[in-house]
């Protein structure tokens, strides 16, 4: 099988150049944030982003691809605002995002990401997981830094995001005790755990700019669609993606038997494959010997063979054209149009 | 040694007044912000506030005396507000109290809150933790509600008292795992764990009624004297309580070697009693025999007789005292300031 991964495109160069773009405005503001955190919990947060390291010595900087601030800039940008004007909803979504991050890797037991060890291994459970609640408090500091009208608006935006977050990383955890999970209540799940914060920075940006409504919902709609197509390329990175490029191990998700898109859609579908696959895809004995690579590629083929690997990259082709559509529905133009469209490309490859 | 607990006073009648009426107004208007939770976190929320049992079933009501709501709209009406438009930040700083609750009976691994199973027993850490992630992005999304200059000043001042008492309640996870705690350490934790969200109750009712900042300011002050009270009650209720009123087994406190306020005084104290006290105030084998009452006793004993329990009441008197007179340098007068100053005499024998 061909490993699914990122495939260098000149048309890319928007989206690259957003991004670095994000990070260069967003990784200050940022870092001058979390710096008004008291005590120990400033430096779990400056771990976690990647400024110090466990013993507190400047680390790399800024970890992480900035996507979610890169959205909410060029959503205003698309909306006729200035980036520069629409720094605390980029860090907002920033502050939202890794909140949920250091408690679901308190949920889920992992132990890295983005290739170093996750903040709870480190400083232990309950200052990871407070130190989540302080940043997700902070979150809404910093939108109502400003008094104004648009400030509350952003509040209850990114409220009313975080909430449905939070449930659909509640909904996951509950699908790892059963033993089969309808596609449907899978793609339930993923809009609210991924795409409800990819389209509320997007809104957040319009909102910012002081978008028209039906502006600001059509960019919505664009990082709704954004966002499932993210989700569904990672869960296909999950399965078929390059270890060097995913920090993850072959097959890890598999081997964990999560109930990721592709499998869920496999496991949907009539057949030998899908019967097999069923048969195969139940809980692992923790205690039992790991499985080999072997038996991770049988599972991977059974996926792709049941049609869960053509359909997951028909429908994150899908929600990049969807994307498209609503992009081009905003009305968005120029630089900023194509720096949100090249985003959604890169996105729906999982390439950020 | 006599019992420490409730003296029924006939001043305390417009504090009771004020905590029934706070109940009355804020009960339906928190219920309708915990139902706007989706599916399974909402379920959790009304089983940890009170109204459904485990099951689901119709449980006892709201638990919990609303002492924070109470704050709230005495200091608005003391400052000319009026209860009834002043709901949003009871049920904002009521929300925010639970989040807090929630994650602290995970982290400190209690199993009865308020005589009943603590939410993580019964739903388990992640629907307790993810619960409680979502009660506190809901508090600023009730405080924005309306898109106010107030709303937004609202929102700064929540999140700056979340961020505080996260940070307190940090500190004391990081306590257990010490020998000995210096007293104004073990103070400081106390003004952000406990102070912080009780001053901030007062601070957004007198701001949400529009205030002048010295009046907000004062009004601060007496919450965090307030705060301060009723933390100092509370440590003493836990060596000398009755079990009947506390809900806490007698000594529990000792058993588990807290480094509570009038403990932290009796070590830092000089003489015979302290340097026996602090022989015997080390960690206690989990796996060894229960202490006997006789043990316990004699812990309490050590306290008193180091002059822990006699400072903690002065001190908690001493705050009663800066209370009354922070709340008449805010020009407070009339039915909203004789509620105040009864609610702190209640909060500082921690008879709320």
């Amino acid at each position: 099988m061909p490993a699914q991964g990122a495939a260098p495109s000149p048309t890319d160069a928007p989206a690259r150049v957003a991004l670095r773009r994000a990070r260069t405005l967003v990784e200050p503001a940022l870092l001058h944030w979390v710096d008004r955190l008291p005590g120990e919990l400033r430096r779990i947060a400056r771990y976690h982003f990647g400024w110090n390291d466990a013993a507190g010595a400047p680390d790399q900087g800024l970890v992480g691809k900035a996507l979610r601030p890169a959205l909410v800039l060029a959503a205003a940008e698309a909306c006729g605002g200035r980036a520069e004007e629409t720094l605390p909803p980029a860090v907002a979504v920033e502050l939202v995002h890794n909140f949920s991050l250091l408690h679901d890797d308190i949920l889920d037991g992992d132990t890295t990401r983005r290739h170093r060890a996750t903040a709870w291994t480190v400083f232990g459970s309950p200052g990871a997981l407070l130190t989540g609640d302080a940043l997700l408090s902070h979150a809404f500091r910093v939108l109502a830094d400003e008094g104004s009208e648009r400030a509350a608006a952003a509040v209850r935006a990114l409220a009313d995001a975080t909430t449905l977050l939070v449930e659909g990383e509640h909904t996951d955890v509950g699908f790892e005790s059963r033993e089969t999970v309808p596609l449907q209540a899978c793609l339930s799940m993923s809009e609210r755990k991924t795409a409800e914060l990819l389209a509320c920075s997007c809104e957040l940006g319009a909102l910012w700019a002081g978008a028209a409504p039906d502006r600001v919902a059509a960019l919505r709609r664009f990082g709704h669609h954004l966002g499932l197509g993210f989700q569904l390329a990672d869960d296909l990175l999950g399965i078929w993606g390059d270890p060097a490029l995913t920090g993850k191990p072959a097959g890890a998700d598999l081997a964990a038997r999560k109930k990721s898109l592709p499998v869920a859609a496999a496991l949907a579908a009539d057949g030998a494959a899908a019967r097999r696959l069923a048969a195969l895809y139940r809980p692992v004995d923790p205690d039992g010997p790991p499985e080999t690579a072997d038996q991770l590629a049988e599972l991977a083929d059974l996926v792709e063979r049941a049609g869960g690997r053509g359909w997951a990259e028909r429908a994150a082709e899908e929600h990049a054209e969807r994307a498209a559509t609503a992009l081009a529905e905003s009305g968005a133009t120029g630089p900023a149009a194509e720096a949100l469209a090249g985003l959604a490309a890169l996105a729906c490859r999982r390439d950020t």
